[in-house]
């Protein structure tokens, strides 16, 4: 993993922070999302993979851009079951993790292994599991993080017909879950298909975790590399639409040494310091996917308080004896109003209650008069919880906030 | 002007392109221009300098990004009244041109110069042309272009409460009036203000014209070159909002040698490229603006064709005797259905017509009973020449279409 010492955070102080977001959410806040049946209306109970998946990096770009042997320049050896050509090679998604051995998992397997955070993908059925794998290894580097390689995007229509799967719906559902998406380009293939523009949109929300590489760049004489990068940057100007300028890493990251004869020393230099940067990005991901999981951690303790609220709110306003389902009708004809006297009685921000439509849907299937009252100590667990212990933890161990 | 032998057309073939042109104005369309006042409703009658102008460069950018450099450079030595600095230096528009002996005439002075094309700049105003100066010199590479030099672009608010004139619309006139416009950039000097949009907004419709240079390249190192050259062009494709990929030159073009210290001798060569290939278009010039004064000319003699219909259908529309102003505020309230009818009559293209509310407020100024009939001879006079002439002459010197 190069001769760079690793700037990272300590180890031990990410483990601490996990370890007390576990067991803070199994005595403070699932209580609560249980109770108010959050799972079934938000986002399932979280367990112990969740805590403990290692930040994810994933690999996106057209075929042949050398997605999979970028991951064998990290590694410096394949991963089980890794293709590379210059045909559109790798077909699937799949996992690189740290593994005790050597072994491919396919995808039906890996989604239904309670330890693996990857069970949301059957969701995306059978033909998308079947196109789904896990590559295990033991490696150092995989300790820290975890790699997706992903098919090459194809040009034109081919993709859509071909693709038995919702393939920009997968990326989207990997995107939210990483740390980090790096973008590969090579010089010969710049342009941005209309698929590509769509996986692009489907990362929305996540654009402050994409990174470019413009790979292969010892391929072409200098002035071709110019004109190269300088009509890369002005197309994702456009596709991206950000006003901060995406990082782009130069460079070739290959298994073979750079071609020594059409690179120029002082390119060589450049790509060397480009690829020492990127290093250093993914070496930073842990630290940062620490960062990312408190701050998830507290937006989801603030939506199951909201829920809570809303679901206790319901239960108040059904009667006691008489007219129980025609009152869940009218609750649930006029859910848009009693959003708005929840948010009104607990002062809470319009923009932070769940989807109106989403909820309708959910409820149907329910029978409010069954749910709970509000109960204020479960609430107040949580606000103690927001409010000291996690500041308390991060203190103890460093401030992600500093 | 450099080593490099100029691959351009023979100036015999443009002069001679430029003597026919100017023969068939005079014998075949200014007639028409005249009878039917064309000069008054949308263009001056040309007159020798609009035919024997050189092609204009204008030169655009935030102040001190070498506008003024880039002219010495070029020249190999100062235009008279130059001056070159680090603080906003050149406070004013400047042509550069061909003459006998150096010297800087005034603006008021030029703009009423018969043989110079700068009578048009009169519209903005004792303000504008106190700013606006013509500096002459015997100079090879003048015999062939003229360079516009001009005032920085200033950055937020100043420039908009510091200019006592219209400056946008004047870069406007210019940017329609010249064959290239080359935007300069410095890597300290990247970010384009709001006025510096107002400005590029302002070239619109010349699109075409558009070159960009980064300049001062030897005074940073590789990677934040690349860092820049990536954000310019992340940035000029949105401002710019064309599909292709403007041209950007990089590299120094400055009066003293490259920066051998910091620039790797690679980037040198690369700088050399560069500044080769923008002298080659420079060179070009000529050759593409001959290209464009044809296709200016057969435009112009088109909308003529259309002007003399318009005037002689309302002519025709005229009462004999009784009610003459009354029929002509009836003409004037209804020109849009006018218009309409002689597009129906002559089968023209709605959208070569001329703006209806400009030609309404014209056209009070006048007795539209005083207009003349439809005269075919005189049409047929142009027809001929754009069936016939024009071609002829192309095919004598060379086909600018081949
Ligand atoms: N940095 C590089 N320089 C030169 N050639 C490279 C580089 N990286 C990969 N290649 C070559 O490009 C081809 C495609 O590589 P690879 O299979 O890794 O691409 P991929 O993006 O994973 O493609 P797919 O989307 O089809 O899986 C291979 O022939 C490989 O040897
Ligand atoms: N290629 C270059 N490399 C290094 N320095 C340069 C280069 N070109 C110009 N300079 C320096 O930059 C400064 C500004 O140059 P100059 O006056 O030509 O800019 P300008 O764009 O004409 O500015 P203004 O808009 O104020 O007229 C001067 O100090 C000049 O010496
Ligand atoms: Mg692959
Ligand atoms: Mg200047």
């Amino acid at each position: 993993f190069g001769s760079k010492s690793l700037r990272k955070m300590p180890l031990i102080a990410v483990t601490s922070i996990t370890d007390g977001l576990k067991r803070l959410y199994i005595e403070k806040l699932r209580p609560l999302e249980a109770t108010y049946r959050f799972n079934d209306f938000v986002s399932p109970l979280l367990t112990n993979s969740n805590f403990d998946a290692k930040p994810m990096v994933m690999l996106l770009g057209q075929y042949s851009t050398g997605k999979t042997t970028f991951i064998k320049h990290l590694l410096r050896c394949d991963y089980p079951g890794a293709h590379i050509g210059p045909e559109p090679t790798t077909d699937r998604f799949v996992v690189v993790m740290s593994g005790s051995d050597e072994r491919s998992i396919p995808g039906n397997t890996v989604a239904v292994h309670a330890d693996m955070p990857f069970g949301g993908l059957t969701t995306f059925g059978g033909a998308f599991l079947s196109k789904f794998e896990c590559a295990q290894m033991p490696h150092p580097l995989l300790d820290e993080i975890t790699i997706v390689d992903t098919p090459g995007v194809l040009s034109g229509e081919k993709q859509r017909t071909q693709r038995s799967y919702d393939f920009t719906g997968v990326i989207s559902w990997f995107a939210a879950k990483c740390d980090l998406i790096l973008l590969l380009f090579d010089p010969h293939k710049l342009d941005i298909s209309d698929e590509f523009k769509r996986v692009i949109a489907s990362l929305r929300g996540n654009d402050d975790k994409i990174r470019v590489v413009l790979n292969k760049a010892d391929q072409v004489d200098t002035q071709q590399l110019m004109r190269v990068y300088g009509a890369l940057m002005w197309s994702l100007g456009k596709v991206l639409n950000t006003p901060e300028v995406v990082r782009v890493y130069i460079g070739s990251f290959n298994d073979k040494p750079i071609n020594e004869e059409t690179v120029n020393p002082m390119f060589r230099e450049l790509f060397e310091k480009e690829q020492d940067d990127l290093l250093m990005d993914l070496v930073d991901i842990p630290k940062k996917a620490c960062d990312r999981r408190i701050n998830e951690f507290v937006k989801r303790a603030r939506a199951a308080k909201i829920h809570a609220y809303i679901i206790s709110h319901l239960k108040k306003e059904m009667p006691a004896i008489m007219g129980k389902s025609k009152t869940q009708q009218r609750l649930i004809d006029n859910l848009e109003a009693e959003f708005a006297k929840v948010q009104r009685e607990h002062h809470l921000p319009a923009g932070d209650f769940p989807n109106v439509n989403h909820f309708k849907e959910v409820l149907n299937g329910y029978s409010i008069d069954k749910f709970e009252k509000l109960k204020p100590k479960m609430i107040q667990a949580v606000d103690d919880m927001l409010g000291h212990e996690i500041p308390e933890l991060l203190k103890n161990f460093r401030n992600p906030y500093a």
